[in-house]
Order: structure tokens, then C-alpha cells, then sequence
């Protein structure tokens, strides 16, 4: 259950409510500036080296072979591989309609202004090991990555005690046509994706989740000029609750977020106290049964509740907070909608759980962690693309358009600025063309 | 004139002709989180010092007080408040059709999923003091996130030696309605707008150019959580030239560049050795007069002219390179365009000099340097946005879409998750609703 409970806590404590819980990040810079220090000197045979320190397994090849990805195929049940493949129709559809239109706007007679999405030519994917296999996150990133046009995407993965991939990975991408997948996990794969090796080749762009090792290795590749999805940090739910929630559906709702990790965080904000004595009942019941149930109680240590009686006090908390993940579980979600401002993903209503996001719904379960949703957006397609602007001036435009240049740039005493205009306008009469 | 010059090099050496002068940061992390401590110590008291040992001016009152704004906008000449309502109108133009309508699509019977932009709650704009008054960037950040529908929108910028700011800054600053501008300005200005003061409230994401201080205390503030708009470097600009261009447009478009400081490089890419030697020439004669000669003259020595004459190797070189700026400069651009791959803004042809997009034409200024084209948009209405998403699903939804949930949970060994369906499907055993 969630033992942290604030009674209607007064607004000059709801920054502290607010905070997450920190871990201290000591030593790790030393850490990844090694592994890139490696990475760059001895490319292939430093990951080879750290892929038998961290994942014991010795590898000789580190690219997943075809003959690898047919066997996975073969693998994967085919009740999983439907499942997958209606989550991947339903992402696809939902990100093919975030694709935006060239942009045309004549500003001035003669002078055009344009604006075009262009997808990343280079980016990598990383998808982490350990207990669970993520596939998902494969649909999650590798989807939006073609959609967005990117030439290059290549996937980088650790493999289990065997030298192998899972299979449902492997099935995942390859659906994707992802063809590029590299067995390699941890800081080093973020290295090798920044600075290349014989075997794997630089991007632009990474992605995907990790623990702090990936998190601050995504940090510093961008020494090297390489961009990162989003400041990543623990997995957290926040759920909004009033008199029409059901308090089973929420316990499930906050268990499906704390089984993630230890680190994970669910807060429960409600407009009474009756449902969160009625959620802490629930929970009680349903962790004792669940599989991850040590993992779940460690996140829920973590866990506030929130009654705020004043719908408005409760939503300026939730925004001060600025959740991953936000369920309005309410009968009545529409009248709380409008008052979100910052969250990452939304679920609306008691029949929308967040694993419905996670998987299948359509919506990309990469999302800002710890408050960043206050600035960032979640993984979409526009993540995949730059929007590079372009202007189209005639000899009309420049007519049109050059004495506002010329007197801006002489107001901001830049002549070199105003020269390139009154040159063109034959007004320049040191140098004559 | 630019005395690098390459004639066709070989493209395993694109890469090393790509590389941008670099700056030894040492040393600096230490005075920038000495600044940070010292403003989050000591607050309106801390930027007072600061500004009384940086900027020569000991102020009593941070902010710009409504007399000093009338005052500006009385001092400002007619011709160039003019000049500056024309960028204006073409800026908030060609800003506004960027604006995209919010998306629903629904993906499965019952599952409706939604993307919507909402506007950054609080943002921070600095406008750096020094040489020149930068009242366009004013105009390049507050149009766009007025737009974006930010609510809280303040401005910094050092005062000068008279404790004032430059009239046209705060005329600017008022015709975009801001209406919060204070006197304060490098790396305490950005640590005021991080962690707030008495006087100055702290934002979720800081914008605008600034020296190598101002770069690393907005690359600091993301320590806080707080974005910042994208990682900068000197100002840069790529001419592709070929034989229909002007020589004495491409040496005025060069020195535009270069005369905004030593450390800003130009490059000139022509597919014919010609042009080069004509821009050298008109390069000497035009540098002669220029107020900033010195300056320029610096920026040159950084600068590279390359002369390759096969089309798809110099579009090969140009999207290696990534530039800030792009001119096409040729009658025929548009048999250029669609190699572009890599660059922030692209001026085509030959009445299109870079000033028109540093003031006026309608595009933005603020771009990605140092290569960051190639993963990074320039600022647009998104840079002030979040896309949130949500989804709604109704009990028949989930009934849709359910077994696929719990089968790609299980899948994962997520069962909490798969919890989460079930219970709703009244397919969970454990715990009766």
C-alpha cells in the first residue's frame, strides 16, 4: 500500500511533494568517459571485451545474422506475434497521421518562406536487456524512424548468457525492417553508436531506455555531437482520482507502474480520501499475488497520495508535477481534460489503462520522466525528423523586402548585413558588380 | 580572403575539412556552478553583484521599469520601428501557419487516440548585450512563443555601463508583449532563470544566443530540469556556388557571416575554381571598408573555400558538414534542393542573401550550429511547445484491444500489466471488482 498520504497539504509544499526521488550520480562520469576513451581506441574488440565483462558471453560476430533472425521467427508463438502485429498497425496509423505537409508562405511579394520535416539520416536504437524483453519499445521507436524517412536505423541490444537475442526482439524488428542489429548493451553500445566501429556505424541520434549507465552514456555522446531522444529517468504514473473511480482498476493501474523497478514512482492524487483507503485495500490484494510483487513493493515505498478536494488545486499539483504517464480515472474525465498542461502520455476514463500505452493503443510509450514533460514532448515522429527552413527571395522580393534588412542590420550596427542587401539592390557603391 | 582552399579533395577527408574550430572549455564548469551556487545562495543580491563586477553597473532595481520602456519607445527612429514591425508581420506570419491543429485519430473500434500542442507553461529569453543590440532575436524568440500560447514569457539582457538596455531591445520586447524584462545578463542570468529569485521567477526552458558562458550555464540548467532551446556554437555559413553565380553577392554573404565575430566560420563549396578566385577578390575589396574589418578578417583565417565538380560529392560534403545557414547561390537552386539533407535554414538563389533571414523574410534565426543540423531543427513553434498525447478508450475499446495487451505483457513478463487489462475484462481472478 501507499503509506505517504497528504490531507489537502497546503501550495507552498507541493514543490517538495513534487520531488523525486534522487539517486546520486557520483562517479558514473569517470565510468562512461572510459568506456568511450575504449570504445574509440579499439572499436569492435572493446565491445567485445566489456560484452564478456558485463553480459558474459564471449562473441565473435556482433552483428545478428539472417539465419539468427529466421530461427526467432520460427521461435515466437504466433498468438504473441498477432498481438504484435495489431499493436504495430495501430502505432503505425497513429504516427503516419503525425506527418506534417511542406510548409509554403509568401510572406512578401517575392519572397517565399518554406518549412519541410526531414527524417534524421542516421539514428540508433537501443533496446536493453535484463528481465524483461522489450519489444515493444522496438515498435515504439523503430515505427516512427521509418515513417519520418530515416535512412539509417540500427539496433543495438546486450545478449543473454547464450550469445543470443531474444527471439521476440528479434521478430519485432525485423518487422519493423530494422536489418541492422548489433548484440552489444550498456554505455558501450551508446559509445559505439556515437563513435563507430569497424562493425557498427556513428549516428546522429539515439534512442531508447536504459539504466543510469545508458541514461548518462546518452548524456555524454553529446560531447560528440549526438543527439539524444529525452532526459531519461525511472518510469512513474501519476493517477487522478474521484468519486466515479473504480479503486480495483487503479490499484491494478499503480501495481502495472511500480512492478517497472524499485525506482519507479506512483501517486495517487484524489479529490476524496474514501478511494485511496479504497486503493490501499486493493493493493494489498493484488500484490500479493503478482510475480514482480518485491520490485512493486519497493516502488510503492516511494508512492505518495494526494487529496485535494479543489479540482483546481489538484490540477495545479499534477502540473506542477508534470507526470509520464497521467490516468483521469473518472467517469467524467471530460471535464478535466482541459486543465492538463503537462504530462507526457494521457489515459482518459476507467476503461484506459496505462498499459494500453505501453503496448497497443497507438500513442508511443517513450515519454519525459521526472518533470521533464514540462518541456518536452514524447517520442513522435517529428523525434525522427529536423524541420529545416528554406526562403525563395526574387529580385521583386529583395526590392520589397531590403530597406527593413538594411535599417535593422544598420540598427544593429552589423554592415556586412546591410551591405548583402544593398549590393543585390545596386545600392552598394564601394565595390561595383 | 579565405586562404584554405581544397580542389577536389578525396571524400575520406570530407571529415577532417568538416571539423569546426575548437575552444577548450576547461575550467569553466567550475565558474559556472560557482554562479549557480552563489544565485541560488543569495538570489536578487547575487545578479546585482554579478552585474556590478561584469557589466560595471551597480543596479538597485532588476527590472525594467514601464517609464524606461516609453522612454525606449520614444528614442527609437521612426524608420527603423518601421523596418521592425515589417520583420514583424512576415515572422508572425510564417510562424502561425506552423501551428499544427490538434490530431485524433482512432486506431481501433473504441480507441480514440490524440495529439495536442500545448505551449511550454514558462519561458526564459536572453538577449546577449555587447557589440551590438540584438533586437531581431528579440523578435526570432518572444513571436514564436507568444504563438505557442506560453504564459509566462520573460526576457534578460545585461544593462549597459549607464545601467540601461539598449531602447530598441525594450521597443522590441514591447511591440512582442512581453511585459517582464529584467537587467541581467551571461551565465547569472541563466542560473536567475533556472532557479529563480526573489525578483526573477524560474522557467522550464531557456532560449537565445549567448558567449561560451551563456552556452555552458544554459548546458548546466538542464541539471535542474530546466530545457534549454539547442546545444550553440559560432555562428556558421555554407555558399554552394556554381556558374551562375555572382562573386560580389557570395563575398558580401561571406563577410556577413564573418563580421559577426573571429570565431565564425564561412565556407564556400563551388563545382568550379573560378568562382573562388572571383569571390577572393571581391572578398579583399569589400573587407577593405567594412567598420568591422578586424573581426571578419579573424573569422576568415577559420574558413574554407572547396571546389568540388561533381554535384552529388558536394552535396555529399555539405550534408557531412550540416551548416547553420545554406546559400544556394545559383539561378538554378532548384536542381540543388533536393540533395539537401543537412543544413537549419536554406537561402535559394541569388536575391537571397542570409540577412534577409536574420531579419526579416520570415524564417528564424535561431538555428542549430556546429554540425547540430544534422539531429536538431532551428527554433519554430514546436521548440515552445509539447506534443502531449492521449487516448480514450471505451469498455468496448478495451475489449478490442485487450488480448493483444496481455499477451505482449506476458510476453515481456510484465503481469501486472497484463493485471491491468484483465481486471477490466473481468478475466482477473484474484481479486473480485
Amino acid at each position: 500500500m501507499i503509506e505517504n498520504i497528504y490531507i489537502e497539504p497546503n501550495q507552498s509544499n507541493f514543490k517538495q511533494i513534487c520531488e523525486r526521488p534522487k539517486k546520486d550520480p557520483k562517479g558514473l562520469s569517470d565510468v562512461i568517459s572510459d568506456i568511450f576513451q575504449n570504445v574509440k581506441e579499439n572499436g569492435d574488440q572493446a565491445l567485445i571485451e566489456f560484452t564478456e565483462r558485463f553480459d558474459r558471453i564471449k562473441l565473435d560476430v556482433l552483428e545478428v545474422s539472417e539465419i539468427e533472425i529466421q530461427e526467432a521467427i520460427d521461435q515466437v508463438d504466433q498468438e504473441l506475434k498477432n498481438a504484435i502485429s495489431v499493436a504495430k498497425k495501430n502505432i503505425f496509423t497513429f504516427h503516419e497521421a503525425q506527418v506534417t505537409a511542406p510548409l509554403k508562405v509568401e510572406t512578401m511579394q517575392g519572397v517565399q518562406c518554406m518549412q519541410k520535416s526531414v527524417g534524421i539520416e542516421k539514428v540508433g536504437i537501443y533496446i536493453p536487456g535484463g528481465t524483461a524483453p522489450l519489444f515493444s519499445t522496438v515498435l515504439m521507436l523503430a515505427i516512427p524512424a521509418t515513417i519520418a524517412g530515416c535512412k539509417e536505423i540500427i539496433l543495438c541490444t546486450p545478449p543473454n548468457e547464450n550469445g543470443k537475442v531474444h527471439p521476440a526482439i528479434l521478430f519485432t524488428a525485423h518487422l519493423c525492417g530494422i536489418e541492422k542489429i548489433y548484440k552489444v548493451g550498456g554505455a558501450q553500445a551508446i559509445a559505439a553508436m556515437t563513435l563507430g566501429t569497424e562493425t557498427i556505424a556513428s549516428v546522429y541520434k539515439v534512442f531508447g531506455p536504459g539504466n543510469q549507465y545508458v541514461t548518462a552514456a546518452k548524456q555524454y555522446a553529446q560531447n560528440f555531437g549526438v543527439a539524444l531522444d529525452s532526459p531519461a529517468g525511472p518510469s512513474e504514473l501519476l493517477v487522478y482520482a474521484d468519486e466515479t473511480s473504480k479503486a480495483n482498476y487503479i490499484a491494478a493501474d499503480l501495481l502495472s507502474q511500480a512492478e517497472h523497478g524499485t525506482d519507479s514512482q506512483v501517486l495517487l492524487v484524489a479529490n476524496n480520501a474514501k478511494i485511496i483507503d479504497a486503493v490501499n485495500e486493493e493493493l494489498i490484494a493484488q500484490i500479493a499475488v503478482l510475480p514482480r510483487k518485491e520490485i512493486a513493493l519497493g516502488a510503492l515505498e516511494n508512492s505518495k497520495s494526494i487529496v485535494l478536494q479543489d479540482e483546481c488545486k489538484a490540477f495545479e499539483f499534477i502540473n506542477l508535477y508534470g507526470p509520464e504517464h497521467l490516468i483521469i480515472a473518472s467517469e467524467e474525465y471530460s471535464k478535466y481534460t482541459d486543465k492538463i498542461i503537462n504530462a507526457g502520455s494521457v489515459f482518459l476514463g476507467n476503461y484506459c489503462p496505462e498499459s494500453a500505452g505501453d503496448y497497443a493503443s497507438g500513442t508511443n510509450h517513450t515519454l519525459p520522466t521526472d518533470g521533464w514533460a514540462k518541456s518536452y514532448s514524447g517520442v513522435n515522429v517529428d523525434s525522427f525528423c529536423r524541420k529545416i527552413t528554406f526562403q525563395e527571395i526574387t529580385k521583386k522580393g529583395i526590392k520589397n523586402i531590403g530597406d527593413s534588412i538594411i535599417k535593422m542590420a544598420e540598427g544593429e550596427a552589423l554592415m556586412a548585413h546591410a551591405n548583402a542587401v544593398k549590393i543585390r539592390l545596386e545600392k552598394y557603391k564601394n565595390v561595383e558588380s
